[in-house]
Parts: C-alpha cells; sequence; structure tokens
C-alpha cells in the first residue's frame, strides 16, 4: 500500500512555479463557491508519519487558500470536559458547517495508532475503532460532506534524514509527539498497523491519498490537485450522489396488526397505589443518582410519545426526585439555523451529559423517523438511513457507559381526544394545544407504522425502548421511574 | 440589611396550602407567555446562608414551573477549558437565551464572598468584584434581561439548627460546600462581607431580595410571589424600559477635521524593504508565539477597516508566520438565530481562545458602532452604550491576561476605488466585491465620523486602537505584524 511512496518522487522548482499560481487560483475559487452554496462542509483528515510534512502542508493550504474559511483542530490532548464524555463527542463539537473546511489533525485514526502502537489494546480493538470510524465518515458522507483523507508516508531512512534536519527548526521542535519516532520499531508498527488502517477504511465515498512527503513540491502539488479535484466535482454535482436505499423500503406489517395494539391499555393504579409506589420509585431514583458508582456512568432518558400522552407529567415525576443541579431538560424543536448547518445528529451530541449528570431530551433524535417520515420533512433516504445511524450513535454512548432509556408513551385516539377538549378549557394548560395537534391526530395511522418500524429497528439489547401504556397516567409515570431505576441498576450490576 | 429576616418568619401550613394552586398555574401562565413573546431571558441568582433553603426553593421552582424551560447551572467547579480563559467566560456560556430561565447556583457572588471569607484577598479586590458584577448586570438588563437576586437568609441559631437536622439528609449531605458553616466565624464573616456585596449591588434594574429561610412555606411562597410579580411585569411592559442616553449624544468633531485626516497616507515600503521587514516581523511573531510566557496569555487581533483596504491580506501575513493549530480566525457576518437570542457580545465571548491560543477577528464587536449605527441596524440607545461595554468587555479580557491588538486599516478614498474596480476585473477576486459595498461607499463620511467616535471612545491604555495607513499594502502588513509583537513583548515585560 506504501510502496510507491517510498521511491523518492519529487518534481523540480521550475515545474513547481509554473503550477502554482493556477492551482492557488483555483482552489480560493472553490473555496468561495463553496461558501456561496454552503451546501456541505469539507472534512480534511492530516495523518501519517512523523516528519513527513503534515503541519508544512496545512501550512502552506492556509497560505494557498482564504484561511478565514479554515478550521484547524488538533486532538492530541483532551481536556476534562471531553474526558467525561463519549469519544466521539470531541469531533462533533468542532465539525465544520456548511460551506466551510475543517482541518483534523490528530484525528480518530491518530488515536488508534497511537493506542495500538503503544501496546494498549489488541487488534481486534483496533477492528472495533476502524468500525467505529468507519461509521462515523459514512454517515458525515450520506449528510454531504466531503471527506479527504491524507496519509503523508515516507520511507523509513527518509524519515530518519528529516528528523535529523527537523531536529533544529523551532517550527517542528516545539510540538511534543506523542510517539517516539526515534526508535525504528516505532515506524515498523505504525506502518504496519497503518496499513490495516487503510486498507479496511479506504472507501468509495471517503478514500485515502497516500502522498510521499519527502519533496516539498512534490507534496505540495499533489495535495493541492487532489483538493482542488475533489472540490470541483463536489461543486459541481447539484444533488450530491446519495446512495439508493434498499430496494423494499419499509412496509406496515401485513395482518395490520401492530406492535402498540397489543398493548393492554387498560392497566392503572389506584391513586393509593400511586402514592406508595412514586415515593418508593422516587427515592430510589434520588438514592441511585447520589451514588458512587453514578460517577462512571451519565444517565440519558428520551421521551417519545402521542401527543397528550403525558410526557411532561413523567418528565416532572423524573426530576421530582431529584436536585435540579442533577439534570438538564432538553426540549426538542425545530433545528436552529446552526444545527441545519451541521448532521442530524449534531443538535443531540452537544447536550450529551458528562459523566455523573443526567440529561432529559423531551422529544429526541427519533423525531425523523417520526415526525420527519410522517409530514415529510426528509426524504425516505433520509429517515430510512436513520435507524442504522441512530443504532451506530447509541452503541457510541453505551459503549462510554452512558445508561440509555427510551420510552414511546401510547395513549389510545378516545383518551386523546378527551385529553384535548380538557387543554382547551383550562388556562393554563391552553399553551399544550395547538392548530398542530389537531392536524397530527388525523395522522394517527401513519404514526402507528412509524412507531411500529422505529422500535422494529431501534428496540436493541444495548438501548432497548420502553412502551409506556399511558392511558393511565399513574401507571405510565411510575412504570418510566421503574424503568429507569432498573436500567440504573443493571449497569451498576454489569460494572 | 439582614435584620428583618431573623425573626423567624412564618406562615402556616393552610394558608399555603390556600394560595399554592393559583401561585403555580400563574407562574406557569407567565412562563409560556415569556416563551412565547422570547423577547427577554430570566435570570435567577441563588446566594444566602448554608442551610436556608436554596437548593429546596429551586427543586421546588421546578416543580411549580415547566422544567423544560428552566436551566439550572451551578458553578462551584471550573473544568480547564473553564480555567484557561476570562472569569466570566463560563457565566456567558451558561446564559439562557430569550424565553427562557436561567437559575444559577455558584454564581459570581458566591466566588467573591467564598474568595473574600477564605481570606484569599483583601476588601479592595472583594470591591473589583464587585464592580464587575455591577457591570455584568447592568449590560444584561440594559440588553433586557430581567434578573433575580436572591439571597436566602438564616440567623446564626437558626442556621446551626438547620444544619444538624439536614446532617442525615442524603439530598443534602452528598453536596460538599466549599466553605466550612460548622465555625461560627464562617456565618460571621460571610454575613458581613455578604452585608457589603448586597449593599453595593442591589440596584432598581436588578435588586437583591433578602428571603429569610427557616420556614418552608414562607420561604417559598415569598420567592413565588416576587417571581411572578416580576415576570408579570415584564411580559406586560412591551418595550421593557431602556434607560436613556447622555441628552447630548456624540456629534462630529466641530472643525470638521478627523483622526483619520490627520494620518500620513503616503508612507510605503519598497519591494525590498518589504521582504526583509516582513520576514523580521514573521520570525518575530513565531518565536513569540512559541516562547514560555506565552502559556500564561492568550492573543486577540480585532481588525476593521474601510471596505478593500487589505484587512484579509494582513491576516494571511500573520497566520504566515504560524503553525495552522496555533490560531484561529472568525470571520464576523451577521449574527445567527442562536446569536440573535442572547446579548450582544455573547456571538464574541463564544470565541475567546484558551491560554496560549490566538484569536483573529476579522471585523469584531466593533460593527455596533460601525456598520450597525451607520446602518441603522440598532438604535442609537444600543449603540451609544456599546462603547461602555466594549470597555468593560476589553478590560475583563486584558485582566486575565489576554494580549488584545485592535487594527483600524485606513486608505483613500481614492485607492478604494481603484480597488474595487481592480477586484471585479480578477475572477478570483470577484467573490470580494458586492453591491453592498458599494453602496458602503457612498456613506464613507458617516464611517469617517463613526471611527473617530470609536477611537476616541474606546481607544484605552489597556487595548489601544491602531490606525493602519493602509494606502500601501506592504506598508500596512508589516506595521501590523510589529504592532503585534510589541504588544506581545509588552505583556512579557510586565509578567
Amino acid at each position: 500500500m506504501f510502496e510507491t511512496a517510498e521511491i523518492g518522487r519529487s518534481i523540480d522548482k521550475a515545474t513547481f512555479e509554473a503550477e502554482e499560481p493556477a492551482l492557488r487560483e483555483a482552489l480560493l475559487e472553490a473555496q468561495y463557491e463553496l461558501k456561496q452554496q454552503a451546501r456541505f462542509p469539507v472534512i480534511v483528515l492530516i495523518n501519517g508519519i512523523e516528519g513527513a510534512g503534515k503541519g508544512e502542508t496545512v501550512k502552506l493550504l492556509n497560505e494557498w487558500m482564504d484561511p478565514r474559511l479554515i478550521q484547524v483542530s488538533t486532538f492530541d490532548i483532551q481536556t476534562d470536559e471531553e474526558l467525561a464524555r463519549p469519544p466521539a463527542w470531541r469531533y462533533w463539537r468542532q465539525l465544520p458547517p456548511k460551506g466551510r473546511m475543517g482541518v483534523f489533525f490528530g484525528n480518530w485514526y491518530s488515536q488508534m495508532l497511537q493506542g495500538r502502537v503503544h501496546g494498549k489494546f489488541k487488534d481486534a480493538v483496533l477492528d472495533q475503532a476502524i468500525d467505529g470510524a468507519e461509521r462515523l465518515e459514512r454517515m458525515l458522507c450520506d449528510e454531504g460532506a466531503l471527506i479527504f483523507k491524507f496519509w503523508f508516508h515516507l520511507s523509513k531512512k527518509h524519515m530518519k534524514a528529516r528528523l535529523e534536519a527537523l531536529k533544529d527548526d523551532p517550527l517542528h521542535s516545539w510540538r511534543i509527539s506523542p510517539l517516539d519516532w526515534q526508535q525504528s520499531k516505532t515506524y515498523d508498527k505504525f506502518v504496519r498497523y497503518g496499513e490495516r488502517v487503510l486498507r479496511r477504511t479506504s472507501r468509495d465515498y471517503a478514500p485515502w491519498y497516500v502522498v510521499e512527503g519527502v519533496d516539498h513540491y512534490y507534496r505540495s502539488l499533489t495535495v493541492g490537485r487532489i483538493l482542488l479535484e475533489g472540490l470541483q466535482a463536489a461543486l459541481a454535482n447539484p444533488q450530491r450522489t446519495r446512495l439508493q436505499p434498499h430496494a423494499a423500503p419499509l412496509v406496515s406489517s401485513l395482518d395490520n396488526r401492530g406492535l402498540l395494539a397489543s398493548l393492554d391499555m387498560t392497566q392503572a393504579l389506584s391513586k393509593d397505589e400511586y402514592k406508595e409506589q412514586l415515593t418508593t420509585e422516587q427515592a430510589r431514583l434520588s438514592g441511585l443518582m447520589r451514588d458512587k458508582r453514578m460517577r462512571k456512568h451519565a444517565l440519558i432518558a428520551a421521551f417519545e410519545g402521542n401527543d397528550a400522552a403525558g410526557k411532561g407529567g413523567a418528565i416532572r415525576r423524573v426530576t421530582g426526585a431529584l436536585d435540579p443541579r442533577q439534570y438538564r431538560i432538553v426540549p426538542v424543536a425545530a433545528p436552529t439555523e446552526e444545527e441545519r448547518a451541521q448532521p442530524y445528529l449534531w443538535r443531540f451530541w452537544r447536550h450529551i451529559p458528562a459523566r455523573g449528570k443526567f440529561t432529559i431530551f423531551d422529544r429526541s433524535w427519533y423525531g425523523r423517523v417520526l415526525v420527519e417520515r410522517v409530514e415529510g420533512f426528509c426524504s425516505q433516504a433520509d429517515w430510512l438511513r436513520a435507524y442504522g445511524e441512530i443504532n451506530d450513535f447509541e452503541e457510541e454512548l453505551t459503549n462510554a457507559g452512558v445508561i440509555l432509556v427510551k420510552f414511546w408513551l401510547a395513549i389510545d385516539q378516545q383518551t386523546q381526544l378527551k385529553r384535548f377538549k380538557e387543554r382547551e378549557q383550562i388556562p393554563f394548560k391552553r399553551f399544550k394545544i395547538t392548530e398542530e395537534d389537531w392536524r397530527n391526530r388525523e395522522k394517527w395511522d401513519d404514526y402507528v407504522d412509524a412507531v411500529g418500524d422505529m422500535v422494529d429497528r431501534t428496540s436493541t439489547e444495548i438501548a432497548p425502548w420502553t412502551l409506556i401504556e399511558a392511558n393511565d397516567k399513574r401507571f405510565a409515570r411510575v412504570k418510566v421511574l421503574r424503568t429507569i431505576n432498573e436500567a440504573i441498576e443493571a449497569a451498576f450490576a454489569k460494572d
């Protein structure tokens, strides 16, 4: 894989200087066009051998292009806010918005390669990391991102010569590499694992470009041309290629009997049962949240349900058990302008709690396969793709110790009608009922289908859905609390 | 100041229960109205004696009101990202947007009182902190925020009894207070300095409410009523009171001779001089940014200037000296939706660099007194107020070790015309010239006035303006670099 990048490729200064002005001008043009179109972001990953010109090339790109439209991020050191969250959080918070370019040093590939070279884990774990990178990039590309992955390469001999030459270069030496490149073994391992990583992550939608780094002119011109061609092609393509969803899209179940129809909606609690059980479950939650073992976990509860199913009331019974400093509630409405300039899941990633904390999503990332699907706010390809993306997202959370509970609060049509009418009567509840609620009601059957598909495709062992029979509010609230408590206890038991 | 809050005020349970439902309903109504209007945010500061019911009251407010519209923040522990920035940064990042309520525990008052009680500083420093709090709150109120400041009080006798009672309450004991309240002296000091703080920060626009905390019913009902009345009054007032600006607004200088007219615009560098000086200054900047002493500072450069004055080119010569991982460029354009829901300076605070880093603002917070003033995008009261707010902002930055340089790149009208025409000719520069640029040109004299006033009012010892004679691009670029270098060296010399 690296053979052709170890042959000492070079071009002469005259050729470089002849080509540079036109290349520069074209790159600038493409960059402004990117900004004007603001249809997609560009992500440039910088990896490879120490001394192969990574930093120098990015510096040159910033000189060639307009640096005001480029964000360079480096991920060598994690802050404590980052350490308290799933590993991907730090990449999400640095994603460039549509129309901009983000350059990522020390990215996910650097992290996995360093870990493997240092012997912190074996190939199986490396492969998991590779798999995670692939999913992330695939998702970003599906969302429209244009990804360039550059591997700057050097033969061992050339690397040694470069490191010697760079020793006294202040621009180089102020940075301390996390790997000891003076050791011959480091190079060998890095190249071996690098080969594995590149082989498995070079995909049509985000290929690797291996660039021999020994000659400044060759390296710079190569990178510049690749960027330019990729940018121009993407800018010229009005609808960036989107992979076709599976030929047979989801259909409602053939017997027209849904999961929701199988719920026993008559379940209820008497006032006394409710009082007693609520107190018990609230005390239990309060204790669990203060448990020392909670410091290794974060808690996320996602609430979905029919309009007027009692999400708000259930959430209040959950928070009623807690100190307000422990939790935050995120009401999910239409995305803001900054959120629309990012991949779909960005607006949820930004609210992921730190360890020890609890975030409640009042409506959630399932909006895409519920309201957006039913109302046609996104394309079929988008929501069909979302099931897989959401499963990946939830796996990232749970892998990092997040305890995730997901509720669908279900009521029947009759109960909903009764509650809508009540809301119109009671002054301080009239804010809770809008024209939209009445319109949604007409799409009841569409929602039944959407919920059925959602549960089929995203109720997983790591993040199961809990359907809450919510005709009786008391029953629903206690079941919600109990489910959360059981999830926390199950997580503690596995620690 | 606290006498009337040490007399054991209480109300009976029956009175409380009779009033609670109506109060709760009215609070909810007000909260939804706040959300609908989305005209201003509500900030609730929670301070006072340990055990006086701070946490319990906020918990109750979350039960009474809709917790989805309340963000509770606690500032007891600083993260390393916060420690690397000016102290106010952590408050800015938690400000509630318009239409929402933010509850701040462990806020600026807690920080200053703890510091003083612990003897970390004397009264003079406490007074500086008080002054800073006043400026911050005044600015927030001028921007429309509704601030409630609650001081929960207890007599020493009552406090001791409460702490004894709370000892076994798990909801209380899981939090470790930063002060040792078991000591009698702690109470005395806290009350003494608290009195000083309250006396000096109780203002008509953000008064303190001292609430005796010994009785749950009294305390809860008092806080609830204050919140309700304040909210209702603010919601009913369509144009929240804005203080009148000074009766005599700024006028252009009487002799119609501006600062800009006094610049020697003929200054220029030959190609050779430029090459030599540019190389020297770039090497100097590169060295200074890598200097160990830079770890105690952050660097901010704000670029303003006439259209086509060469801001972009100057910025590129600055960044040309640096590794792209050291700096970030923030191009300032129209505020986003999330930025419009916050006070004016919020969108600049979010980009304040951590220590050791460098942020370049391509246009800046001076937009308010330049384009917004000239184009009438904000009211006269807004931009007149901005001078003072900006001086406060810059003082907060420099107090925290930020090195701040501000450039106005000035060209004359003839030079601008020449450059506009050039831009229209050169393909990769055509993005840089718009209809708006031509329109701005017609307002040349208005901008001359605005720049004159801006420099008069915001060129300060801690953050002076540097006017750059930019008819000659070479001269301008070298002067920019040299100014930055001198500012860094001056800061190092003072360390």
